[in-house]
């Protein structure tokens, strides 16, 4: 029982927030560059128009514009939903189902549509759009996870926010996924375009620069 | 008046010293690993079979190329000339032409053949075939500087390795050449191939490695 794939972006990548965040047309303003090369199908290797060598996690990278995209239609009313054509059932422990249901309205705000199904089980109605056809087994667990987690007197705004990494998590492009040039440029011109883009979701680094100065100072040249 | 083009490996890349030292067909075990790109046209960035990112300075590892093949020839008997068509008259400081005329004998060793064309010129009859259609002029104006800075005791054979450093600096690929992919592989399988390849003939580091486990910590994925 899978969701029907969305219209997708190369990769389901989100696409900029506004319009006037939109990159610019011109690759001298590009500060993460032009694409070189992916290296074990993990980093983008980027030329800089400094001439600085650009290193990105791509995992990470994705993970911050999915965050970022999820949480700007959040404060925008609410995610938008991908109804599944045919529901999905979800076993989980009964103490996990009936917490995700206890925050079912909220979790339709993150375009997550739960219903009950028995002690054991849960049924899922729609996905938030942006993961696309993400599988609904492990998000929920995951969820079911951090929701255990927090801590019971945290905010719901709180909560949802930490949600939502959980879910931007999984709607990312994984480390170990080969990307051609298209798809490495559009990832890096979105980055210039996200706000936060160059930590992801956990505080980790989603790009590394190394200098011309650096490099030169590393071969000894200067 | 220019030198015929010799046969040409890619760039004039020197072949591999001896066939024993001929790199393995196994992209497996190519330490330097397959080429992704190459940045600034100064920089060749390569993935090793570890995962390693590899930077090699294309210009140091090159200069190291020549100058072992050179050092090798000198060994086996002398350095290959290659014979200029049209002899090149190339104009000097008195001083300079009368140092290099000086080590005329020790220089065709080096396979530069010169001869005396009046008190402030120098005729040039052959290159080293290696270096490939080298400018004379510059060349030989850093075999002076060479010759004038060596300590007047130092053996001969310590002032030949010394020129051979400068000719090697003179025949290979500078920073700022596009090389394109077989290029690229061709260097670094020389690179694997010929001793003391690790260092340009300075001294300075030809190539660097950026390891999987050093990537991942620089990323905070451990």
């Amino acid at each position: 029982v899978a969701a029907p794939p969305p219209a997708a972006l190369p990769l389901g990548f989100a696409p900029p927030r506004a319009p006037e965040a939109a990159p610019s047309a011109e690759p001298g303003d590009w500060p993460l560059g032009r694409p070189l090369a992916q290296l074990l199908d993990t980093y983008i290797l980027a030329e800089a128009p400094d001439g600085a060598l650009i290193l990105v996690d791509q995992h990470a990278a994705h993970e911050r514009l999915t965050h970022e995209a999820l949480r700007a239609q959040l404060v925008e009313g609410g995610v938008r939903a991908q109804p599944l054509l045919l529901p999905a059932v979800v076993e989980l422990p009964q103490a996990d189902c009936a917490r995700l249901l206890g925050f079912a309205e909220a979790l339709a705000r993150l375009g997550l549509e739960l219903e009950g199904f028995g002690p054991g089980a849960v049924l899922v109605r729609a996905l938030p759009a942006l993961l696309g056809p993400a599988d609904p087994a492990p998000l929920l667990r995951d969820l079911a996870e951090e929701l255990a987690e927090s801590d019971e007197a945290l905010a719901l705004e709180r909560r949802l926010d930490a949600a939502v990494a959980r879910l931007a998590c999984h709607g990312s492009v994984r480390a170990g996924r080969r990307l051609n040039g298209a798809e490495m440029a559009a990832l890096l011109r979105q980055m210039e375009a996200t706000p936060r883009a160059a930590t992801c979701s956990h505080g980790r680094p989603t790009f590394l620069r190394l200098g011309v100065a650096e490099l030169e100072k590393l071969f000894g040249r200067r």
